[in-house]
C-alpha cells in the first residue's frame, strides 16, 4: 500500500533558499584571486545566484547542458553550483591539475558548452584553445575591472549577472543530473560521475546529521578540499542547509597563508588532505600556536597519519577522520565519536581516530573476498569494500562498460580499496587493492608502512611501492623525502621493525627530494612504481 | 537528463539499524506501566525489532495490513513502530484519550488486523469489544508474568517475539505506507494520515539537521508528547538517528513524576505540550530547583504562553517553540535561534520565542488571504496558512472528500490556521480558522487575548470563545480557571486592557472550575461553544 504523503522533488536550490530564509545574515567569505577579502551573506548570495540563473539563460543554457569551472574555492564558484544545476543543467567541474591531454580529453567527453574559469586560468586554457571544440564558450570569473586581457572572446562574470528579484526555478524530477566529476583514473581514461538533485540533497542532509561538531549555525568552515574536485566534500551543500559560514582560500593553500586567514577570520573547522595539515603543523610550529578559534579538522582524501592526528589532537583541536570517493559524492565514513567513545582516554581515543571513522547514515558497506564472500567484521579481515547508497554512482557518464565492471547485480559498488571493519563498525583502509604488495603469496599494507615511517622526525613525506621480485613475486620498497639529516637505511628500517613480521619490512630505502602527485594531490604510486619498477633489492 | 546515482529506497528501519551500529550502546529508558525502570540499548532494540518481525510474521501480518496500537510511550511502543514498517504493515497508532465511538470507528474505518495494547487498556477495550470486528485480534504489551486477566484472548507481547538474530528485511519503494494517524477533529469524522517510508525517513533527517540542541550523541530526550499520536513529533525516528537517548515516561506525565524522572535520569530535552510544562514548572517551584541535567524544553501543540517561556529561560532552559500538525509527519516550525539571533538580549529573544518558529528545511509555506492571493510576510498581515513539502499529507486514508477540500490543485495544504510570518521567517499562529471571533466585520484572535490573560498571577488555564452577537456577530468571552482567590471580571479586563483596542476586549468573564479538553490535550473550544454559546453579554 502506497502512503499518502506528498512527493515534492528533492531540489539543490531549495538549499540555498533555506539558508537565505533561516541563516540570511551568514557570511561566505572568500579570499579571492583578485587579491581581496570579499563578503556576502547567504541571502547575498541567493540573489546573486538568481542573477546568474537569468544570464545563464540568456547565454542559451538548456536543460542537460553541461557547464564546467575551472576555479578555485570561491563565492563565484558556489554561485555557479547553485544556479547551473537550478535551472536544470550540468555543473561539471574541472581540476585544473590534471595533464592538458586529459583536460581536453574531459571537456570533449562531457561536451561542455561554456567554461566558466578563474582570471588565473587563462594562460592554461589559451594554451589548449586549439585543441578544444570550436563551439565551446567562456566566461572569466571576474568582474570588468579584473578581466585580463585573453585570446578567448570571454566576458566577465560580473557583467553576465542579470539583476532583480528571485529566479522562477524549475521543477524537474529529484533525479535530474546536477553535476559531473571525473576521476583522474591513474590507470585508463577519466571516468565521468554523474550526481544528481536527489544524491546531492540527500548527501547534504546526512553530512548535516553526522558532523554536528562542525556544521552548525555557531561554526565557520574552511574547505581547502576543492569545489573542483568532489564537491568540496558537500561543504557547498552541507554548510548552507546547516547555517554554518564558510571561509574560501582561494588559490593560496600554502600554510602561512592558510594560517592567517584561519586566525583573522576565526575559522573553526578545516577540512582537507594530509598533506595541507602537514604544511598548516610546520606553520603552527613556527609561530609557536594554532589560528585563533581553530578547533576541529576533518582529514580525509588519503590516510592521515597517526602523528598529525596526535598533534593536532594535543593542541585542543578534535580531528575527524574520513572516507569516501568522487563515486560516493563523497562521503562513506566519518570519525566522530559519540559517547562512550568520546570519553575514553586520549590514546584509545586516537587508536580509533587513525582509522577511517564508520559509515554515515545511508551508506551501506561490506568487505569481500576475492570471491565475493563477505568477510566478517573483526576488525582483521581485510577485503575489497563494497558500497552501496543513494549518493553512490550506479554508473559512469557514458562509459557503461565502466559502470558495469564497477558495480554488481545487487548493485553494490566495488570500491578498489582494500580495507577492515571492526566490530564497533570503524573502517581502516588498509590500502588500494592496486597499491598492495603481494609478497609470497601474503598481502603487505603500503599504507601502514607509511604510517609507521612518518612517525620518524627525520622523514617529511614517504611512499611504499611494489617492486618485482623473482623469489617473492613483489617486495616492498619504501621511497622517502627527508628535508634535513638523512637517516642510514638500517636505522629507518629499525625504527618501524616493531611494529611489523620481518617479511613485511621493506627491503630497501630509495631518497628523494619529493614524491610525484596526481592532479588531486595525492602520491602518484603509478609514476614511482615506473620510476623505481626496475629497482634491484638486497635479498629479503 | 537523469544523474547516475543509485536511487535506494528510504526505508524506516535502516535508521534504527545505523543506530545499532553507530550508537549500540546507548540507552533507551522506559518508565513502564509495569510500575518498573527498564532499560535497553539501541542494538538491543534493534534484535527485538528483528525478533518482532518474525513474530508478526508468524502472526500472518502481510504488507499493507493496519496494525493497531494503543499505548503509552515506552520502548515496546518504539519496537512496534520499527517491527510493523519493516515488514511493510502500516503503525496505526490510537488516541486512548479518544470517546469510545470514535475508537471504534477508526478501528473500523482502518480495517486494523491486530491491536497491540498496554494492561491498562485492558478494560477499555473489553468495555468496547462487542462493538469492534470479529477478527481483530489482540496482543498485550506485557511480559507473560505480568499479563492481566483479561477477556481478549490475547498473548502476552513478550511471547511473540522470535529470538535470534537480525531480520532479513524486505525492500520495497519508498512511498510504501508505514503509519496511520488519525486527527480527532472537531467537527465530521476523524481523518487518517497516512505516512509513508520516504516521508518518514526525510522527516528525520530534518529533525536531525534542525534540533542539534537537543538531538545529539550527548542529549537524552524526554517526549511527553504521545507515541499514540503525532509520532511523538517525529522522536522515534530522530532520536536513534541522531544518536540521542530516550526516556519514555510511561501513563504518568504530572509534574511530581516527570520532575522525578527527568531528575534521575538526567534527562536534557523534554517535548510536550504547554499544559504538561504548566504541572512541571509547578513542581519545580515546590521543590525550589529544576531536575539534574535539564537544560532544551521543547514546546508545541498549542501555543506557549509568554510566562511559561520566560519563566524555563530564567532558569537556564533554552524554549524552542515548534509547531506542527498530524498532516505534516508533524514538523512545520521550530523556534531554535542561530546567531545573530542568539546573542540578542534575553527580552528580545523571548519575543522571537513568544513566535512559533521558523520553517525547517523541505517545508514550504505560505499565508493567502480569503480569495487565495499570497500576503506579505511582514509580520502584520495574517491569513490562512499553506504548506507543502514531502512531509505533507497529500490526502486522507479512503477519505477522498476530505483531501481534495484541504488540497489545492498546486499542491499546498490548507492548515486551517490564521498565522503571519515576519520579515525574518517567524511564523505566528494568531488562532485556528474556527476560532477567529469575527466582531463588526474585524477579527480578533482568541489565541492573543489568552496569552495576555495568562500573564495574570491568579489565572490558571482559560479560553476565550465566540458567542453570537446580534450587532457586531460574534464577540469574545473569556472563561478563566483561577484556583485561587478569583479576581474581578473588571481587574482581569483592565489587566489586558492596555495590550488591545477597546473593541478586542472581552465583554464578559464566566469562572470555571476546569477546561473540558479535546483527546489530544488541548482546550476544547467546541465545547465552550456549545456550553456557553448562549451566554448573553453585557454591550459591547
Amino acid at each position: 500500500m502506497q502512503g499518502q504523503m506528498m512527493t515534492r522533488p528533492l531540489s539543490i536550490i531549495d538549499i540555498l533558499t533555506f539558508a537565505r530564509d533561516a541563516f540570511g545574515g551568514t557570511e561566505i567569505v572568500s579570499a579571492r584571486v583578485e587579491g581581496d577579502i570579499h563578503r556576502q551573506t547567504y541571502a547575498e548570495t541567493h540573489a546573486r545566484v538568481a542573477g546568474l540563473a537569468r544570464g545563464l539563460v540568456k547565454l542559451g543554457v538548456a536543460p542537460g547542458d553541461r557547464i564546467a569551472t575551472l576555479a578555485w574555492n570561491g563565492h563565484r564558484h558556489l554561485e555557479l553550483y547553485y544556479a547551473i544545476s537550478g535551472i536544470g543543467a550540468v555543473c561539471h567541474t574541472l581540476n585544473p591539475r590534471l595533464p592538458a591531454d586529459q583536460m581536453r580529453y574531459i571537456i570533449d567527453h562531457a561536451e561542455d558548452e561554456i567554461l566558466f574559469l578563474d582570471p588565473t586560468f587563462v594562460p592554461l586554457i589559451e594554451n589548449i584553445r586549439d585543441q578544444l571544440p570550436g563551439s565551446l564558450r567562456f566566461v572569466i570569473m571576474a568582474g570588468a575591472d579584473n578581466l585580463p586581457e585573453n585570446s578567448l572572446n570571454a566576458p566577465a562574470y560580473e557583467d553576465i549577472l542579470e539583476g532583480g528579484g528571485d529566479f522562477d526555478w524549475p521543477e524537474f524530477d529529484e533525479n535530474t543530473a546536477s553535476g559531473l566529476c571525473y576521476t583522474s583514473g591513474t590507470t585508463g581514461v577519466p571516468k565521468g560521475t554523474l550526481y544528481s538533485h536527489r544524491s546531492t540533497v540527500l548527501h547534504a542532509m546526512m553530512a548535516g546529521v553526522s558532523f554536528q561538531n562542525c556544521l552548525n549555525p555557531r561554526s565557520k568552515v574552511l574547505p581547502v578540499v576543492p569545489l573542483f574536485h568532489v564537491n568540496a566534500w558537500g561543504l557547498p551543500h552541507a554548510a548552507p542547509l546547516t547555517g554554518a559560514g564558510i571561509v574560501f582560500p582561494g588559490p593560496n593553500l600554502d600554510g602561512a597563508s592558510l594560517w592567517n586567514l584561519m586566525d583573522s577570520e576565526k575559522v573553526w573547522s578545516a577540512w582537507g588532505v594530509p598533506t595541507v595539515w602537514t604544511n598548516l603543523l610546520a606553520e603552527i610550529r613556527k609561530r609557536g600556536g594554532k589560528p585563533a578559534g581553530f578547533g576541529d579538522v576533518v582529514i580525509g582524501g588519503s590516510a592521515a597519519p597517526r602523528g598529525m592526528i596526535e598533534e593536532f589532537e594535543n593542541m585542543g583541536v578534535s580531528v575527524c577522520h574520513a572516507w569516501g570517493m568522487t563515486e560516493m559524492s563523497p562521503i562513506g565514513t566519518q570519525g566522530a565519536l559519540p559517547p562512550p567513545l568520546a570519553d575514553l582516554p586520549l590514546s584509545e581515543r586516537i587508536d580509533l581516530k587513525v582509522k577511517q571513522g564508520r559509515r554515515t547514515f545511508g551508506v551501506e558497506m561490506k568487505i569481500v573476498d576475492g570471491d565475493g564472500n563477505g568477510l566478517p567484521h573483526d576488525g582483521v579481515s581485510a577485503g575489497e569494500l563494497h558500497v552501496r547508497g543513494n549518493c553512490v554512482a550506479s554508473g559512469y557518464f557514458r562509459n557503461p562498460e565502466a559502470g558495469e565492471k564497477a558495480i554488481d547485480a545487487e548493485g553494490w559498488f566495488a570500491t578498489g580499496d582494500i580495507a577492515s571493519i571492526d566490530d564497533r563498525g570503524f573502517l581502516a583502509i588498509a590500502d588500494r587493492a592496486k597499491d598492495m604488495i603481494k609478497s609470497g603469496g601474503e598481502w603487505i599494507s603500503s599504507l601502514e608502512i607509511e604510517d609507521a615511517v612518518l612517525a620518524h622526525p627525520s622523514i617529511a613525506q614517504c611512499a611504499v611501492i611494489a617492486v618485482p621480485h623473482e623469489k617473492w613475486g613483489e617486495r616492498p620498497l619504501l621511497v622517502a623525502v627527508c628535508p634535513g639529516d638523512r637517516p642510514s637505511k638500517r636505522e629507518i628500517i629499525d625504527f618501524i621493525a616493531p611494529k611489523f613480521a620481518k617479511w613485511q619490512l621493506p627491503d630497501d630505502v630509495v631518497f628523494a627530494d619529493e614524491l610525484p602527485l596526481t592532479a588531486t594531490g595525492k602520491v602518484s604510486k603509478l609514476t614511482l612504481r615506473r620510476v623505481h619498477g626496475g629497482h634491484v633489492q638486497p635479498d629479503a
